[in-house]
């Protein structure tokens, strides 16, 4: 198995300024290849220490990939240290990399200075990938055999997330081009509301029984469900394509309802995709989670096709006087209550005649509870065209996290009656 | 100065499963004891590789914080290859760490099972931190200078995000106690609203003449503002403190409305303050951030006393019916426009009965535009008892950055109406 590194470089990463998200990035892109990450390591602007840690890894690994230390200030020093560690004797200007250092600045109305020319300039002994999103190019040295022991390759990337992200494909390209890779062919559905070692239990006979080049990977998250990606050692043909579907099948016979959607959907885009397809609209209700259903139902792009608006009833009165919800509901059960969260539902549908309303209703703390309920509580209702339905889910007491579950147990609710409402 | 280095242990790192936040935290909390952090590595969990990478990370600094690898499961194998490392014997059972197993789990209404009970066992040649936020104990291994050349001394936290962020003040407590600490003393302001290099620009007459013991730091967050740190070398007595506070003065006379808040507040943190000491009341109306507004007034505990709601009036037919904004306002200047936000600001405060809202209509992508205004602009308006303020910003082509930084720069606009309503 190809076994890599991924360095991150500088030291706005080490004095936690920033948190490194380039290094899960890439972990996942190489993983997708069947290469192996072995470490990632985090590094200073420090010209030895860049250069010890780097050789360090190209010596336990098939390929480094760093990030970082590539902007024209004095602060990024990456380029003159990998220029020595390569045996390099002078630079040469990249016209490629320099037509796009004219190009980006010109867009943006500026002068292209001496400093920023010199963006283009690199080390003779590496070749370079044109970062098409940047000033920076991106720096490729390929090591021979009797330099490490074994062939080794040097990605120098720039840390810039955005540039980071939207280069790595043409990286990719570079490695898959260069390299004898392990055909993998992944397939992903995600699932929400059973917890890893629930789900692990209640699937486990079918795992057991899955063939020998087929693998399944638990990718928890703990606010929106756990992922699970079967993957197929050996080609991405179509043979090796239905015997995983035929794998999934089985699968989603035993789970139902707990897979909610094929692929890497989000709760708000599998939601957003079945309303768009069948010319439905919602709106929403929220009183604990204080806008972030709506938040996370307007992050989809075109949501705006489908999605009417909200209405945030924090105090009470806004609940009575906006929504609708009686007086005497709240008195007799309560806020926090399967009734409100119902006649909530209700009201912003009636409000904003939508086909479909999602409502909640709960103590997301921090407090004690309101004494019939503890911290943690949440009603969510939704109301179709044809009923209103409601159910009460418990978490803890973490204020942030609460809002956040409360969110996402929310739109998997809603997501579950709208398609059993459409029969699908 | 006293040198230190964190290492992540665990696959699911490695993977790009999950992204690492907890070295970027532990970092933060070293640096503010004035300790220098030359490396943050991840490893993955494998026996071996734990031996190998700490003990070269113990050769070379002073202090060594691990996390991770310390679950109940079979996959976390972190503590026998910390027992090997250390030469321990046997294990022994830690009371205070049993003792917590009991509580945490039959507080969760669940069994303590033999794989529970393990938790607190612990190699012979460590000390006990007792974590008081889970079940396995923070390990702590003080390794004589025959060792490795130097004292130094291995910290072996937990890796669950929440257990490590409580559990930390009580290991920087340790290092306290056992390290000869140069006393720093820091003081933060936030700004808003000006780029870093911009802000560096405006104050550089100022930085540039801070005395020799003072350092001035940038933290950008590219959502919420730049923070700024001044930190004094050498003690935090009144002397040092007062010297300090004289120059924030001086710093605060510079930048005006652009520091919104002391100490590390965010602007929903700074704005639910002066709200609550005040007696007033707010809402919001939200077009094109969508519900985001809402949920960060929302995150902050207590805000029911000050938030009153909001709508999200995705549809036009929202604005009008809900909110008031007339028909004829919209076909006369658009949906994206200074008078209809104006509109939304003074409907869901009548709506309401709040003192004071805030409202946004803008385009936060994709799509290039509604002919008039690009993608990226935004119209923000507040209503206050006195005047209706409004004003436009523009960004750039990422929907869900467009949201945040729309939400971001509405919560500043109304922060300072606010202040400025109140004479404060």
């Amino acid at each position: 198995m190809i076994k890599a590194s991924i360095c991150t470089i500088g030291d706005e990463i080490l004095i936690g300024q920033i948190v490194d998200t380039n290094s899960s990035e890439i972990s996942r892109a190489l993983g997708s290849l069947g290469i192996r990450v072995t470490r990632m390591v985090s590094i200073a602007d420090d010209h030895q220490a860049i250069i010890q840690s780097l050789t360090r890894e190209l010596e336990t690994n098939d390929i480094v990939i760093s990030t970082g230390g590539l902007g024209p200030t004095k602060d990024d020093i990456t380029k003159a240290a990998l220029a020595e560690m390569s045996g390099s004797t002078h630079y040469v200007e990249h016209p490629g990399q320099l037509a796009k250092v004219y190009e980006i600045l010109h867009a943006r109305g500026l002068d292209v200075l001496d400093i920023n020319r010199a963006q283009a300039l690199v080390p003779d002994t590496c070749e370079v990938i044109v970062n098409q999103f940047g000033t920076a190019p991106i720096m490729v040295f390929r090591f021979p055999e009797s330099r490490f022991g074994h062939p080794a390759v040097l990605y120098s990337m720039p840390g810039v997330p955005f540039e980071t992200t939207n280069a790595l494909p043409d990286v990719m390209e570079d490695i898959r081009r260069h390299h004898r890779l392990t055909a993998i062919y992944h397939r992903n559905v995600m699932t929400y509301g059973m917890a890893e070692s629930a789900l692990a239990k209640k699937i486990e006979s079918w795992e057991d029984s899955l063939p020998e080049d087929m693998h399944l990977a638990y990718l928890p998250n703990p606010l929106t469900g756990v992922r699970l990606r079967l993957s197929i050692y050996g080609g991405a043909e179509e043979e090796e394509k239905s015997r995983t579907e035929a794998e999934i099948d089985r699968l989603k016979a035993i789970l139902g309802d707990v897979i909610y959607a094929d692929g890497d959907d989000t709760l708000e885009h599998a939601l957003g995709a079945i309303l768009k397809a069948h010319g439905k609209t919602l709106s929403a209700a929220e009183s604990c989670t204080g806008g972030e259903i709506s938040h996370l139902i307007t992050t989809v792009p075109g949501s705006s096709s489908y999605y009417l608006g909200s209405v945030t009833s924090y105090a009470v009165p806004v609940k009575v006087k906006v929504l609708g919800v009686p007086q005497e509901t709240i008195d007799r059960c309560g806020v926090v209550s399967s009734e409100v969260a119902a006649a909530m539902a209700e009201g912003v549908r009636k409000l904003t005649g939508s086909d479909y309303a999602v409502a909640t209703t709960g103590l997301a703390g921090p407090g004690g509870g309101d004494g019939v309920n503890p911290e943690g509580t949440v009603w969510v209702a939704v109301a179709t065209p044809k009923a209103t339905l409601t159910k009460k889910y418990q978490y803890h007491n973490d204020r942030k996290r609460n809002i956040q579950r409360f969110a996402a147990s929310a739109l998997h609710f809603l997501l579950t009656a709208v398609k059993s409402d459409l029969s699908i």
